[in-house]
């Protein structure tokens, strides 16, 4: 393998992707960043643009791409794409190695699904990829050798965990989970949280969307999910153990009783610079590095299903199968909008979900086309059922 | 590999040797036991023949070898040995797959070196012969493509965590300590410390001599020892960290700041196994499987050197290399022989194991001979300061 990694990076303005770029800056010349594609930030690619200088950007955004054209110098050579095709389209150039799929929700999909047909390493960021379309996006990936490493921090602890070992030796993997900012909250005071106490994570700086699951706990229940495609793991191999500290990223324990853990600090540079230069670890200078003797002490707890019930049925989902974790997804993103808009309390988040798991007709999940119709169909009805709480 | 691995078991009457004959018991016979050796203890032995049925034993002592010949009932098809060659003998059967050399202190050298020169994968639970001969039978498993498989709890653990990922890629080793029954002691109490109280250990069950070794914190200076050898790292690369609970039996770190641990419960049934299935990992039932949420918080804190002057004099010795290593170990085995026999305090031991280092004359420790030199003279030296000291 050679020394530079290439990678396009597919949403490159969000969270992840400004990580990854922060990743490639701090790299020495290891990274080179063939593409960058984002929605509709011209501003912020403009910058990474003249910083990165990639052989081709996309901005889905027609309006975007043509201010994002104008703003350049002169004698910046680089090909900028737009249109809905656009992120497609770069997932898969040529030049690169691996593919950072950072898109968030059903958008980030297809990108996914390129990259694995241009046998492309996926660094997969987007959570809907394995929640909604598992089945397929896991197929796929077997179909053209693609390995599939994950960026989230839970599954990169996994992931790490398993090198070297054999899956037919798992007892179970425990996905660790922070609890949340409202981890000790009494299920009355529950009822008034605000969108600002939801916002306020205790350990990782995230995008809005994912620190408001995290509050929930739904963003573990997607992960458990995406750990089940991920390693093939049944459901009643798969616990979450609520460790507030965000130092142990997640374990395996084996069937010999040992138990493998990743820890690390709370910084998604780490997993991100992983899924790069995979299977090689490099250097990170720059990071302050794990003190346990410092944080002194890690604790442990059940996750209370009660009090956070979308846990709760991301685990229902997921055994149920088929379109069902699509939908819950794509209910859980109506909800949570709503919810970031002041129309509807944290408590009617999972209260919108159910409603719409309930009149479901599920399909076998099993083509790009019926995920994106059970995604479709959910959202509609998740908007309806949300309108009416409201 | 076939289903049924043999093992030869040296020092089988001991702490180690017995909980590898549970482990053996408990395979449902996917361990079969070829021969088994010890010092003098016939009737714990006769009992194991009895039960294991091996095609060879040796006891060391002729006269208990006598009394084992003896004592076992006519039908037993078992070929006794006796004498000092006959551990050695034992090591090298050409039916074993596997040795178990756990036989404590300096004798356990040279049935280790006899396994090797066979070609035997060795697990290794004595410490001596890295200890005392860490370089003479690191190059000698190296010669002779020969696996050294850590029975120690944490150096298990760090082989554990290295599967799948390269040496050249730790930063460091983590290698965590209880902190023994003494961790909160003030210099002042740490003087009238006595024997019951240093025998008893917190979290493992085991021998005298060792168990002593880790209320002095000189029983992680040697592991810190061992670990240079095993895995080939400077000193400068070993951390010690205190973690009373013994839940995560040790750590690397990476240099991309990914720290990989293993955990479990302290039961040395894991890492024998674990030794004896590898590359495998075979179900444990019989055991109570690893529970966070019930242990509830794991801390950590840093050793503290000025209390236990024995973890530094390791340190120091294990950077002076050549037999220093093998001179500490000797002068510890015997002032802690010393302390158990009420001849001298607690604090005597480092005091011991200084007057010694101060006057030793250092050899290569190249050949076994090399290495038994200087381990019989520091055992005089010791032996006369101690006298004086007491």
């Amino acid at each position: 393998m050679s020394d530079v990694r290439s990678i396009t990076l597919i949403g490159s303005t969000g969270s992840i992707g400004t990580s990854t770029c922060s990743v490639a800056r701090e790299s020495r010349g290891r990274i080179r960043i063939t593409g960058l594609a984002a929605h509709r930030s011209w501003e912020k690619m403009r910058d990474q643009v003249l910083e990165f200088r990639p052989d081709h950007v996309a901005l889905v955004d027609e309006d975007a791409a043509r201010k994002l054209r104008e703003s350049l110098p002169a004698g910046i050579d680089c090909e900028i794409h737009s249109g809905a095709d656009s992120l497609r389209h770069l997932a898969a150039l040529p030049d690169t190695d691996t593919a950072i799929c950072a898109v968030l929700g059903a958008a980030g999909i297809p990108p996914v699904v390129s990259a694995i047909r241009a046998g492309k390493d996926v660094g997969l960021a987007n959570k809907e990829a394995l929640v909604a379309g598992g089945a397929f996006i896991t197929h796929l990936a077997r179909e053209h050798g693609v390995t599939l490493i994950p960026i989230d921090s839970e599954h990169s602890a996994i992931f790490q965990c398993l090198r070297g070992e054999r899956t037919e030796e798992i007892h179970q993997l425990v996905v660790t989970a922070s609890g949340g900012p409202f981890r000790q909250f009494t299920p009355d005071r529950l009822q008034t949280v605000t969108r600002a106490e939801a916002l306020d994570h205790p350990n990782w700086e995230m995008g809005e969307k994912i620190t408001i699951d995290s509050a929930s706990l739904m963003n573990k229940g997607l992960e458990v999910i995406e750990a089940h495609w991920l390693f093939g793991l049944d459901y009643t191999d798969i616990r979450v153990l609520v460790h507030p500290q965000s130092i142990i990223h997640s374990m395996v324990e084996f069937r010999d009783g040992s138990v493998i853990a990743q820890l690390g600090i709370a910084d998604m540079r780490t997993p991100i610079q992983f899924a790069i230069s995979f299977p090689e670890r490099w250097e990170i200078g720059y990071l302050p590095r794990l003190d346990l003797a410092q944080i002194g002490s890690l604790t442990f707890e059940e996750p209370d299903m009660d009090r956070f019930p979308c846990l709760g049925l991301a685990f229902k989902c997921g055994k149920l199968g088929d379109t069902y974790p699509t939908v819950l997804n794509a209910a859980n993103e109506i909800a949570v909008s709503r919810f970031l808009a002041d129309r509807i309390t944290f408590l009617d988040i999972p209260r919108v979900i159910e409603g719409v798991l309930e009149t479901h007709d599920s399909l076998p999940a099993s083509s790009l086309e019926e995920i994106l119709e059970a995604d479709g169909w959910a959202r509609s009805e998740a908007t309806r059922i949300a309108d009416r709480v409201s």
